[in-house]
C-alpha cells in the first residue's frame, strides 16, 4: 500500500462494460437490434440538457466516450466541464446516426448527472466560504467504484484538494489527510500518536494532528503544540454531534488560548456535518478557520438529472409531444468534435 | 451488443483499487504506515452504525472485502442484507488486528452508506405501492460504474426488476423494459416502431409500448392495441411535465378507453418522476397501475450514512469523547466471519 | 333563437319587483309605514361606502333608480361607474326625504355590492394579463338573472368582451364565442364540425376552433389550420384538470408546431380556471397567448360589501354608536342628481 | 308598498330572455343554427355534476325550464331538491335530442351553480348553529334580481326564514324583520322608536328592537325592556367592528341583565358579519344567542360550479379527453321528467 | 455571613411600605381620601381572579395582609396556596366596607400575580421531569428584594429545594449548592477546590461538584471522583452554550464513563438553560439525570396577572360594563378568614 | 395614608439582607468559607455581560453596593444607568480581591437583570409610541417589594411617570393616576364620583375620569365633560377585553364625538392590554391618543439576563472552557469607582 501517484494516461477512457452496452437501459439494446433488423439507421440530432441550474461534470469523460463511437462525419457541441449552466439549458448536442451512439444515452445522462450533482454541491460550499478552502472528505460516503468521480467533481466544483490517490490522481491535485480517531485510540494518547506520525511522514506531509478524541479540544490542541512546536502545520476539530458539534465559538476560543500560549503559526481545520449554511455561520460568527473539511453535502449530494431528446431525424425538426421540435439555440456551446 | 446475462462469479469481489487502498482517505494509509513502523498493532473492536433507519444493502460486498484481507482468527458480527434497521444501531462489528482492515474504513462505509440508500429509497416505494410492483428506471441518474450496485440494491429495497443487463445479473432477475421515445421518433410512427419490435424480439420479451409521443395517450394506446391485439402485453404512459405529467385520471380514462374497445388485457405502466407520494396519489385516487416505472426516487436517493467506531482496543472498552466506550448490545446481529 | 342585439333602451330602468320594494329587507317596509303613520320624515343624508378597495360598478342602476323615486329637491353625490375607489372612502351621498328612498337600501347596496365585486374581479384580471384582452366567460357560473349585470361588470372592469347577447347588449360590445365540446361530440369530428361551422357562420364571426376534444392539441390544431387555411382565426386550448389544464409549455408548443407548418397567422385563446395568478404564470413563462378566456373567476367573485349610514338627521350630524356623526367628505364625489 | 304576499303561482317558472337562448354563451347559439342547417340532432345523454361537495338548490327551476322545452320522449334523471351532493356525483342526466336543450346549458349550470352555492353556505351556518334558529339577512350583498333565489336557496340550506318579501313567497314562509338604525336615528331615540313600532305593527310581528344605536347594549336593552314589557319579544345585538362587533361575553352579561331586572323572557337575536366559525364560537363559549341573523357569508358564497358533458350519442359512450366514455352511474338519481 | 436559618416567625407579615399604601396606585389612596370625606364606605364584596390556568401562590401572603387590615364583621373566602386554578376562576372572595381594604387592591393582585407566575412555571418543569426533582436555581435572575418570594413559590410550585438560605427559610426547605466557575477559577484546579471543599464543609453538606471548568466533563469528573471516592455526592454538569450547552449524550456518556470506573453512586446533576421541553428532551432520550437545577425559567417566568372586581354593593350584584352583576360561584373556595 | 413623597435619601443602599449574604446563591457563601480558611483571595477581575440587547437599569443600586463592600484600591469600570447595551457586551467590571464580593455575585446579577428587563420593555413601548407619553400602570402585576425597582426602571426606560408613591420617589417624578372602576362602583354613578373627585382633590391633581363603568364611552366622557367643564383635563378609555377591548376606532369617535359638544381641551388617555404591537396600531390609525398607560408589558416582562465571569486571576488570563480568558475589552465602560 503506498500513496504514490502515477500520472494518469487517458483518465476517461470508458469501461469494457459501458462500452458493451452492458450499463444501459435495455430498450435501448433491443432498439438497437430491431433498427438494424429493419435497415434503419437515420441521422438525427439529440440534445441532452438539465433539470437545474448548477456546474457541469462529466461532459470530458462524456466526450472520451463519443469519441471512441462516433463515425468520422458526426458532429459534437458541449459547454466546457466546469461551466455554470442554467436549467433546460442544451449543454450537449450529438449529430450522427442514431445506431453509433444511441446505446450510450444512458451512460451519457448517468456520468452527467452524477458528476455535475457533485460539483454543484461543492460549488455551493466553495461560495458559502468566500476563500477559505474546501477540502472533500466525503468518499466514505459513495461507493469506491465512483470515489475517484466524486473527488474529481468536487475540485471541478472548486475544492481545492480531496482525500483519496485515486481521486486526487484524477484531478490532477495532491491528497489531504489529517489523522483519523482510530490512530489516536490505537495509540491510546494523541501526543503519542502525534510524535510517530511526526518521525515517519516525509516533510511535505503537514502535521494537522485531530485535536477532539480524549480531552477538551483546545486543551488537546495545546498539548501537541508544545510537543511538536514549530513542526505542527495546523489541528482539526471534529467534535461530534453528541457533544454539540464543532461551534464558532470552539473555534474562536481555541485559536485565542493558542495564541496566548504562543502558537499563533497553528492552523484550525474544521469539519463534521459542515454545509452550506453552517460554513456561512461560522464565517459570519467571525471564527477564524482555516480551511473546511466538507464530506457528506458533496459527496452525498442529488444528481443533477439530465434528459436526452431527439430533436432533428435527418434535418427534419421533430419532438415528441411535449418537447419543442428542433434544436435548441445556445450560442455558449462550442464544438467539440 | 447483447442482452444475454452470463451467471456472475463472486459478483461482490472487491476491485483491485480498493484492494490496494487506492480509494481509502489517506489518512489511513498514512496511519498504516506510521504502526507498522512503530510496530504497533492492537486487536481492535470496531462498529459499524448508521446515521438513520433503513433497509441494509451493501454487506455481503463488505464481507466479501473482509473474506479476502481479514486473519483467520478474526471475528465478525453483522446484519443480513436486506434486513431493517434503526438508527445508531451497530449493523456491522469486526474484532481483528487494526492492520489487517483498518485501511478499508473508508471502502465498507461508502459501500453500506450508498447502497443502503438506494434499497431504502426503494423500499419507501414499495410500501407506497401496496403489491403493485416496482421497477427500477434510473440508471440515467447515476455513474455507470454504479449502476450494478443501484440496480441491485432497488430489488435487495423490494423492486421487482431493473432495466439494466448489469443491475439485473448482479440481482439475478431478469432484466425489464419497454420502448424508448428516440426508437419512436427514429420510425416516425408508433405503431411502425411497434410492428418491427414485435416482428424482431423474442418471443419472451414483452410487448410493452410507449404510447405518448406523437398523439394524446388513450389514441395511441388504441392505435397499438389494434395493431398488436392479443400480443400486446401492456401501454406505458410516461406523460412529460410540459403536459402535466401522468395523472391519475389519465390511467383511469385509458383503462376504461381500452376496456370499452376490448382490451381489457393491455397493462398499464406508469413512468416520470414517481415518488412515494405521487405513487400513493395514484393508488389513493383508485388508478389502476399494473407497474411503476421508479427512476430518480431511488437512484438518485441520499446515502445513509455509516460510522465506525472502535470501541475495544486488546479487549478494553475505550471511546473517543462523545462516544459510549465499549461495545453496544446488539442481539440481532449473527456471526458472520 | 338569435343573436341580434337590439339597442337597449334605458337598460338600467328598475324593475317593478324593487320599485314595490318587494326585494327590500322588510324591515325596511314596517320603517316606511311606521314613520309614515307618525308623521315622521326628517331630511337626512345617507352616506354609503365600501368594505373594502375596488372597482365600483351598479352605480348607473343605482342612479336610474333614484332618479325615478327622489323628489325634486333631493341632491345626489357620487363616484363615476369604473372608478377605483378605496375602503371605507363614500361613494354615494343621498340627501333627501328619508321617506321616499329608505326603503331602496337593500337594493341599492346589493346592486353596488354584487356589481363592484364582479368590476374587481375583472380588473384583477386585467391587470395581472398586461395587455392580452380578457373576455368573460362564466356566465354558467351564476344564476340567469343576473348574467347580464355579471357581464356588464366585467366590461367596466376592463374586459374587451363576454359570452351572452343579453350582457354584450348591456355592455354594448359584441358577444364573443368560439365552439363548445357539445358540438364537436355531436359532429363526432372536429374537423368535420369546424367545415360546418365555416359553412353557415356569417363571415364577420371569427372561426376560432375548440382542438382538445378528440385528440392532442397541437395535432388537433394542425388539423383544422390545414382544413380551413387561412379562414381560422384561432384555436382554443382548453384541456381539462384530468389531464393537468392548459400549461405553459403546451401554449408555446402549439405556437411553435403551428408556425413550423405555416400557421403563423392563427390565434391562441386559452381557457379554463384562469385566475390572476395563473394568467400571471402564463405570462412569466413567456406563452404567447392572444387572449384568455375568464369564467369563474370574475362571476363566482364574492361581493364588494356595501354599508349605508345616515349622518346627518334634518342637516344634524348623527350616527350611531361606532361611527362619526356628519358627512365624511369626499372631494372625488361629484354631483348625479 | 306592503308587505303581503300572494301565493306565487309557478314560482320558478322561466323568464323570457332565458327561453329565448338570450343569457346562453353565443356559442351554443350559433352551435343551434349550425346543426339546425345542417340536419344533425342526436339523441344525446348530457350528465351534469359538481366542483365540490354541497347542498343542491335549484333542480325545481331547471326541471320546470327543462319541462317546457323537452320533446315527450325526453327522459330526465335528478338529485331532489335540498339533497346533499359530493364532487363529481351525476346530479342531472338529460337524455334527449341535443337541439331540444342545449342551448341552455349556460342557464342550467348557472342556476345550479348559484344556489347550490348560496344552500350550501347556509347549511355550513345551519350545523355550527346546533339547532339555533338561522335567518337570512343579505339580501344587500345580491342584485335584487338575484334576491329572491338566494333567500329561497338559504331556506332550502335550513335556514328558518329571510328578509326580503320576495324571498318569503319563493320559499313559502313568513318573512322575518327586526328594526333597522335608520329608524333609530330618525326618531332619535330607541325608546321612542320602539314604542311608535308597537303602536303600529299588527300583533304578529314580534317586537325585537335593535339595542346598539345611542347607549350601551345592555342599558340600551333594559330601556326597551321596561318600556314595552311583556310586549317585547326580542332584542337585537349588531354591535360594529369599529366596537370589537358583538362577542360572546356581550350575549352572556345582557342575558344576566336582563334576567335580574325580570325580562327573563326577552329574546338574544345577533348579528354582524357571522361564519359557521363565529357561531360556533358563541356556542362554545355559552353565549346564550336565540337566534343567528347570517348576512353576507350565505349571499355572498360563491357558486358551486357545475359542469355538463355529453356522455352519449345516439346511445354510444362518447367523452372528450379527459372524461370517461358513457354515464356514470349514480344509483340515488330518480326520473324527474 | 453565615448560612444558618432561623426559623422565621410571621414570614409573610406585610411590609410598613405596603400597609402604607406607599406601593399602592395612587388613583387609590385618592378614591380612599374622596370617599373618607364624603362619608362613603359601602360594604363590598371584591373578587380576584387570574387571566389563565396556573398554580395559586402568594395566597398566606394576602391573607396576612388582609387579617391585619379587616375590621372584625369582614369575610375573606379563597382557595389554597398551591391549589390549581382555571382561568377566570374566582380565587379570593373579600366581603368588607370598602375603605378597609380598597387600598391594598395593587399589592394584592401584586403578590398573587408573580408568585404565581413562578409557581406556575415551576410546576411545568416538575410535570415534565417526571419524579426527577427538580432544584430553583435562579435567583441570579430577580431583584433580591423578591428572591424569597420566588424561590418560595418555586417550592410551592413542587421544587424540592432552591439556593438562596432567605428562600430557604421561608420555604422550611434546606437550602441547596454545588460549588461555581469562580472558586474553580480561583483555585486554578478543581480537584484541589474539591479537596478544599471537602476539608472545610460539615458532613451533611453533599459534595456536588461542578466539572466542565478546565476539562472535558467525563475527564474531570473521573479526576474529582478519584480524589474524592466515596465522598463524593454527585457531579454538576453546566456546560456552556458555546459548547453546545449539556446534552443528553453527554450525560449518558459521563454515567458510563464513572460505572465503568466503579463510581455507580456518584450523581449526575445537569443545569444551563433548562426548559420544560430540554427536560422532556433528557428523559425521552434516556439520559440518566438525577436533578435539574432550573434558573431563569422559573424566576424570569411572567406573572399571571389576577384582576379585582366589586361584584355587589352593599348586597346588591353590580359591575362594571363587561363584567357579570353578582358573585360568580365557586364551591371550591374555602373560608379563610 | 397620604401620598407625600419626601425626599428619599440614599435611594438605593442594599438592605441588610443582601448585605448579609442572604439573598445569595448558597454556594456563594460556601466558597467564601472555603477559601477564607484555606488562606487565599487573588485579585480577580470579573466581567458581567447580557444574554441579549437592551437597556441598562439597576447599574446605580450595584455601585450603591459595591462601594459599601469593596475595599479601597479596587477599581470598578460600568456602563451608565439607562445606556443601551448590546448581547454579550461587557457591562460591569470589577477588579477586586474576590472575597470582597463574590458572595454578592446573585444580587449584582439580579439587580441588573430584573431592571434592565423593565427599562428595556419600557423603551419598545417608548420608541412605538413616538413621542405620545407612556405611564407605568403595571404595580398590580408584581410583588410590592419590587414595585418601586419597576417604576424606577420604567422611567429609565423612558416612561414619563409611574401609578405608585413609592416608584415615584425613587424615580424622582411625580405619581400619576386617574379614578379606579372601584370608585365609580362604590358611588354607583361616575358623574356623582367625578364631582366628588373634583371638590376634595388638590389643584394640582389633573382630573383625568374613567369613562367605561355604566355607559357607553363616548356618551359617559360627555356626561362628565358637561359636568366638568374646563376643569376636566381628560378621559380614560379602559373597555374591557369583553367588548373587544379599547379600538383605534372608539378613540376617533370619542375625540369627533367630544369635539362636535364643543370639548377639544379634553385629553384622551387609553389603557388595558397595551403592547408595543397595539400602541403602533392606534399610531397608524391615526387615533388621536394623548397618552398611553401600559402595564404587564413593562412590569411583567422577562429579566435580561446577566453572567458574570472571573476573566483574570492575579492578573493572568484565565476562563472556565467555552469563554475566552482575559478580559473583553470595550471602550464605552467609564470608571465607576
Amino acid at each position: 500500500m503506498t500513496e504514490e501517484q502515477p500520472a494518469s494516461e487517458a483518465p476517461f477512457s470508458p469501461s469494457p462494460e459501458v462500452l458493451a452496452g452492458d450499463t444501459s437501459d435495455i430498450y435501448f439494446l433491443r432498439t438497437h437490434r430491431v433498427m438494424e433488423l429493419e435497415g434503419i439507421n437515420p441521422r438525427v440530432t439529440m440534445e441532452f440538457f438539465p433539470s437545474g441550474d448548477g456546474i457541469l461534470c462529466g461532459m470530458k469523460e462524456v466526450l472520451a466516450l463519443l469519441g471512441q463511437v462516433l463515425p468520422s462525419d458526426a458532429e459534437v457541441w458541449a459547454l466546457e466541464e466546469g461551466e455554470r449552466f442554467r436549467l433546460k439549458e442544451v449543454a450537449l448536442r450529438v449529430i450522427a446516426p442514431y445506431l453509433s451512439f444511441g446505446v450510450y444515452e444512458t451512460a451519457i445522462l448517468g456520468i452527467l448527472a452524477h458528476e455535475s450533482g457533485w460539483a454543484t454541491a461543492a460549488r455551493e460550499c466553495v461560495e458559502a466560504a468566500e476563500g477559505v478552502p474546501i477540502v472533500s472528505f466525503g468518499a466514505r460516503h459513495v461507493h469506491p467504484a465512483v470515489a475517484a468521480a466524486m473527488e474529481y467533481a468536487a475540485i471541478v466544483g472548486g475544492g481545492v484538494s480531496c482525500a483519496t490517490p485515486v481521486g486526487a490522481r484524477l484531478a490532477g491535485v495532491t491528497p489531504s489527510g489529517t489523522m483519523p480517531h482510530a490512530m489516536m485510540l490505537c495509540f491510546g494518547d494523541t501526543v503519542r500518536a502525534t510524535l510517530a506520525f511526526d518521525k515517519h511522514m516525509p516533510p511535505e506531509v503537514p502535521r494537522i494532528v485531530l485535536v477532539d478524541t480524549f480531552h477538551d479540544e483546545p486543551e488537546e490542541a495545546l498539548q501537541v503544540a508544545k510537543a511538536l512546536g514549530d513542526r505542527l502545520y495546523g489541528v482539526r476539530l471534529d467534535t461530534p454531534g453528541e457533544r454539540g458539534g464543532v461551534t464558532p465559538d470552539l473555534v474562536i476560543e481555541a485559536r485565542v488560548r493558542l495564541d496566548q500560549a504562543g502558537f499563533q503559526h497553528v492552523k484550525l481545520v474544521v469539519s463534521g456535518g459542515l454545509t452550506p449554511t453552517r460554513i456561512r455561520q461560522f464565517l459570519e460568527a467571525g471564527a477564524p478557520v482555516d480551511s473546511f473539511g466538507v464530506g457528506s453535502y458533496i459527496s452525498g449530494a442529488r444528481p443533477v438529472d439530465f434528459t436526452a431528446d431527439i430533436k432533428e431525424v435527418e434535418g427534419k425538426p421533430v419532438a415528441k409531444r411535449g418537447r419543442i421540435p428542433g434544436i435548441i439555440a445556445n450560442p455558449r456551446l462550442h464544438r467539440a468534435i
